[in-house]
């Protein structure tokens, strides 16, 4: 496997003191590396029937959609509060650095459709725990979750112990 | 080329009332159809050059990313203000209902790079006359702007009129 954490730049400080961010967009600017990240996900989920790629806004978008086009799947956006037209549900969660409410359309997924969730970096897990739960709650099944980045130190993996997990960079 | 517009929801009265918002989430929900969107989008600019693709937040990502996947480029994504953990640059502009700030960061294109501009929706043209002010700033040349959607009573290609615009639906 390519070694993915050189192309992405750590940022000291963001976007609190102390916080050392990574920032995924030196990879994303990388067409050939970008395009092997999404690839090496793909492969990871190899053995799966997957129906649905949902991924929370912003960067996560960055991540599911592609993965969505290179599976063939229909994807998903998980939005903050307000953001989506028509009926929705929401979920509050917790994340790294402050609190927020995730929304998803009422009719994304069908019930006993398999779902992926997609996103550029499992922290605490917070987030992810909120979409596993709006999921849940349209009926869908969460087969697997795949992050770009793990913040291992974190432990969202603990958070998540039902769902299997696959990251190309761990820190 | 498929009839993507039976694939879009049209929700009265958002954001605001009076607005006829375009929900693309249904065509994005739709794996055989969000899959030749972005293949149809592909195909018109199969003449260009492309270094890379740039799309502003949040529904840019789900256009412009796979697009960037598809064409095997890097992928550039423009913020709202403070979103960037990098050093950037940022341009004013006003929107269809509202007034914000975009950021690139400062070393997303290299001078006298082939740029595509890739959004869900060109309305007004106001967010995209500003990501054609970010990339030009940092040398790059805007080639080409492909949209889903195009509201051609809004205008917005007059405000772009040097840029080939590739749309796949118009209302």
């Amino acid at each position: 496997m390519l070694n993915f954490k050189e192309y992405i730049r750590v940022v000291e400080d963001f976007p609190q003191p102390g916080i050392r961010f990574k920032d995924i967009t030196t990879l994303l600017q990388n067409g050939e590396v970008y395009r092997e990240a999404i690839n090496t996900l793909k492969e990871q989920l190899s053995d799966l029937k997957i129906d649905m790629v949902a991924g929370p806004e912003a960067r996560g978008f960055v991540i599911g959609a592609p993965l969505a086009y290179a599976l063939g799947t229909g994807f998903v956006p998980i939005r903050k509060s307000g953001k989506l037209p028509y009926r929705s549900i929401e979920a509050d969660y917790s994340l790294e650095y402050g609190k927020d409410k995730l929304a998803v359309h009422e009719d994304a997924i069908q019930p006993g459709q398999n779902v992926l969730i997609a996103d550029d970096l499992l922290a605490t897990g917070g987030t992810i725990s909120a979409c596993v739960e709006l999921i849940e709650r349209l009926g869908g099944r969460v087969v697997a979750a795949s992050f770009l980045i793990e913040l291992s130190y974190l432990h969202g993996r603990e958070k998540l112990k039902d769902i299997p997990i696959h990251t190309l960079v761990t820190y």
